[in-house]
């Protein structure tokens, strides 16, 4: 049975990993048959955001204990993920990917990504192994692996024009769809970029699922 | 379109709302043609639970708060719900449940249901509209309606045996089914009392949705 990874960033869209994206990938791994490993990172949180009115909390959460409530308390350390174990991996969407995994929230193009994912995302790339991207989380693409990847992010003009500054090569697509990027073995889709409901964003992550296990034959 | 209230606990297995529930209840009401609000009560989490340790945390969080991660902001306080507005009622597990809308956790048979969940769960049955409770949560149908409904947590025998002490039929039932009582309109599956993966938690509240909505007809 092939294994997926699933990097989390957190627990909840607006300062972590957004939860009905890492569950449909969750689901949607199973029922296409393999199986999966959730990972995230043992830092702290950028911040703290009140979901119920978008204000930041005078708080401090770590991102991997807030990530194993999504993994009911099954997640692993990042820093120990081992790309020689895993047959591909996939992000999930959320701020998180754009606040704890990287900092895009907050320097746009200027942007860096955290080490760690890095160094497991160009291992994944240098074994042969696809990745998968959804929502803001193809931002990340062009720090690690350098420009002239394809990918998408839905429809968003100033997050695509960001994209393009770093030497991405962006492609509008539907909430539906994805973009594949052969050579590169990189997936895809904008799910709550542009999913008005969940069963809207399930429509794309089945697909990039679908595709990054055919990619990982 | 019928409208289903989704009342969440928190989020997070240990402490509030099961997350994979939750969602897998969201994506089976729209799925199913139906629509859905969330409710949560405003009120103090009786604790807060570190999902990787399984410890106790020193934080203090909001059980709404908190919902409105899984709700992606969009959650309504349970005081304001109104039977009247909603076809039937759903309520996911998670010990959120058991901690933040009763007591069950701590006092077993001798527990108390919050009163807001109360009064509405009463409002919907007397209306003659269906309610669903998933995993732990049927723990909680006898002090709420009484002794002689039929309902389900799966097979653990302490559990069946503290809601046999309250008046509660409890009948075995395995994952993938679910129990219902026709004449209270009452439906229950066990979930995560006896999943062992996301898929078979979905099987059986694929068919809890199905048959809440059939009892709203």
């Amino acid at each position: 049975m092939k294994k997926i990874g699933l990097v989390l960033s957190g627990c909840g869209v607006f300062d972590g990993a957004e939860i009905h994206e890492s569950v449909i990938c969750m689901m949607e791994i199973l029922r296409q048959g393999a199986s999966y490993e959730c990972f995230a990172p043992n830092q702290p949180q950028h911040h703290v955001i009140n979901h119920l009115n978008g204000e930041e909390m005078p708080e401090n959460r770590n991102v991997m204990v807030e990530a194993a409530r999504i993994a009911r308390g099954e997640v692993t350390d990042l820093a120990e993920a081992d790309a020689a174990g895993l047959d591909a991996l996939i992000l999930p969407g959320g701020f998180g990917a754009a606040k704890n995994l990287s900092d895009f929230a907050f320097k746009g193009s200027d942007c860096q990504v955290s080490r760690e994912l890095t160094a497991l995302v160009k291992a994944m790339h240098e074994a042969g192994k696809p990745v998968g991207f959804v929502c803001i989380a193809p931002v990340m693409i062009p720090k690690i692996l350098g420009p002239g990847v394809s990918l998408t992010i839905g429809s968003d003009q100033e997050t695509a024009a960001a994209i393009t500054a770093m030497g991405g090569e962006h492609k509008a697509c539907s909430v539906s769809e994805f973009v594949v990027d052969e050579a590169h073995k990189i997936v895809s889709t904008p799910a709550y970029m542009l999913a008005g409901n969940i069963l809207e964003a399930e429509s794309g992550i089945k697909k990039l699922v679908q595709e990054v296990l055919r990619l990982s034959a």
